[in-house]
């Protein structure tokens, strides 16, 4: 009934969230992540610094939804109409991702921010999650019979999560969407 | 050729672990482990505080050390004769154990000290792996055409650990070795 009176929520908080990744992002090109804190954040977004405690709770959160956000707008999923295809040079761009610095840094702010806690995940990785779903059923509609959602992450995402956990050879991506292609129907 | 005037160096520094390993699980036992420090698991061990820093680096290294060595002790490697089964009972102890704190605290310390270093595996996660490896080599032993470590470890264990991750449900112990008892051979 007031609503001219205030900003609407989704866009004030959209905006804010997006100056504080782009503050995030200048300040981590321009120094070692280690000696960054909340502080330079705020200072450097505009943004109150209880507004970042109280959105994003602690550093680690703030730089899982910078680094998330960061990586799949730079791999995004693509849809050619060919399943095999796009899952395949979606693993490979996991693989590649995960292999750098930025995908370390996925890993480890996920532990530290969902581990023991009941913490959403960060929206890029929810939007993924989504996206990928999308994909799916485009290829059911086409009369395909895709995996689920589930079989994509277990059977491709998971074995290149875990080869940097254990610090082994991932298998090779290809290899991976052959074996999820391949699948018993109920498996 | 002074052999007498000396402890051999396995035994002492197998000794000196178990010492330390045995004062960091009555250690969290006792307190909550965010309260723990290198200078009390000196204190409760009677080992040097330099000796800690020198073996293990970090706290979070020693902690890795002691509950890898605590849940493969408390997991064992069933070996029956009968893979499937096996591998079943391997599946459901791993998903058991990773759902519970000491899982947590596994994943928790892996990837702080493994990420972005050259840290060595905790020797209970090498020993795992061999004891899977062995399990599987008799398997074929017998005749019996198994899967290879790595495919263990990427359709069975890989899962339960990114479901943990992600905060998904994960996919039942069961379906996942049916999953890897019926994968195509090549893959």
């Amino acid at each position: 009934m007031s609503d001219q009176h205030q900003s609407r929520p989704g866009g004030r908080t959209a905006r804010v969230r997006a100056d504080v990744l782009r503050a995030v992002d200048d300040l981590t090109t321009e120094q070692p992540l280690a000696q960054l804190t909340l502080a330079q954040v705020a200072e450097r977004s505009g943004v109150h610094l209880g507004t970042l405690y109280r959105r994003w709770g602690t550093l680690d959160g703030l730089l899982l939804d910078a680094v998330a956000e960061r990586l799949t707008t730079g791999s995004p999923i693509r849809d050619t109409g060919n399943l095999h295809a796009d899952l395949e040079d979606y693993a490979h761009r996991v693989a590649e991702d995960l292999s750098g610095p930025d995908g370390q840094l996925l890993l480890r702010t996920l532990v530290a921010v969902r581990l023991g806690t009941r913490a959403e995940l960060p929206p890029a990785l929810t939007r993924r999650f989504d996206e990928m779903q999308a994909l799916l059923d485009r290829a059911r509609a086409r009369g395909e019979n895709p995996p689920t959602l589930q079989q994509v992450v277990d059977i491709v995402v998971a074995p290149l999560y875990t080869a940097l956990l254990f610090g082994t050879t991932p298998a090779d991506p290809a290899t991976l969407v052959d074996r999820l292609m391949r699948l018993h129907p109920d498996q």
